[in-house]
């Protein structure tokens, strides 16, 4: 869920829905609550039952968390700041009701991810998003190869993420080490109020002024 | 866009944006007028302007489309049945927009591609979409393969689709050219009242009943 306000980045139906459901697996329990707060004043938050589900938590607890589906009732899923189970928490949940052979709903909502490949001008025909890219010097210039490789054979479009406070890092050590004519898109504050989304040849982003330290940021690299 | 009520798949927000927009580059004019008939009866379509953008269009006719830009006038890229720009037209327009420096606004709305992989339980932070597999064999062979080792190796989720009256077809090619405890989610009709998404190890699909011979069907591979 992102800062913006709900009404412009979720359907009115997922508000509908969300009212209807009173146990919840959440990434974090306060943003969880402010979330449901936002949606609807008059929710009765604390008759409300949470798990939490981030990366801290073991695998093992995961199934436990399902006991209110095994009684026939519905649970919601929620992340913090984009769409459960896709680069965020969620997904070891919903492989559990997979398992089980409950029925699964995704709702539609805002993932930075996916804004990002419609702003960009890029293939979205072919696309792989690849988290954050290894830290280690030998395992991230493989990184870099294997992503040229992937756009010049197949037209691939290629995706990820940094922690902010790298972000400018990230983005001289592309513009150095990548061809120029490469093409480098840089979305920043999805659905939030600096959002920006830039697409340009590596060779003029070498020269443009940027600072996106603070901001989180999605990459996408194609030719 | 889906079959679904708009207020089901797309923020009230995007509806207030399309009202205020007069020129549109869309997928199919029918299906456009239709669906801005439908977020409101009193639009005067017949005062819009539409440029026309599929596979058939050239890429060469994508710049002249763009001439309400230049003038300093909004305007709308619309797909048939998913986010313009992901697995369905609009990129070129996209593109042409980042060339000239123009602001691109992506808007969030139904993705059956990341609401397939929402739904699947599948990795989420590392995966790619292939769009249709090849159709000749040694081809077909080497991308099965090449799915298997990012899968193994990367641990990245696979995504694709195929026409709907080969997807039974394709599925059973699955079934049998890839491991039994490979896990296959067929996700089908998303966003419609049918809608399905079912995540089992192939072993079991080998012996499921299933007909998605009619129905849009998204395939996701994982282990």
């Amino acid at each position: 869920m992102s800062d913006a306000p709900v009404q412009d980045v979720m359907p009115a139906f997922n508000l509908a829905i969300v009212k209807e459901i009173r146990h919840f697996i959440v990434e974090d329990l306060r943003t969880a609550r402010r979330f449901l707060k936002r949606v609807d004043r008059s929710i009765d938050i604390d008759s409300l039952s949470f798990a939490l589900l981030n990366e801290h938590t073991s695998p093992a607890d995961v199934p436990a968390m399902l006991a209110p589906m095994e009684r026939g009732e519905d649970m919601g899923v929620m992340s913090d700041a984009g769409c459960p189970a896709v680069a965020d928490p969620g997904a070891l949940a919903v492989a559990e009701a997979q398992r089980r052979g409950y029925r699964v709903r995704p709702l539609v909502g805002p993932s930075s991810i996916l804004l990002a490949l419609m702003g960009s001008g890029f293939n979205g025909q072919s696309f792989t998003f690849r988290g954050y890219l290894p830290v280690e010097a030998p395992a991230r210039t493989a990184a870099l190869k294997e992503m040229t490789r992937e756009i010049t054979r197949y037209r691939r479009t290629q995706i990820f993420i940094e922690t902010p406070y790298r972000n400018n890092r990230l983005l001289a050590e592309l513009a150095s080490a990548l061809p120029g004519e490469m093409l480098l898109c840089v979305a920043s504050d999805i659905t939030g109020e600096r959002e920006s989304i830039i697409t340009r040849p590596l060779r003029q982003w070498r020269t443009a002024t940027y600072d996106y330290g603070r901001i989180p940021a999605i990459f996408l690299l194609y030719q």
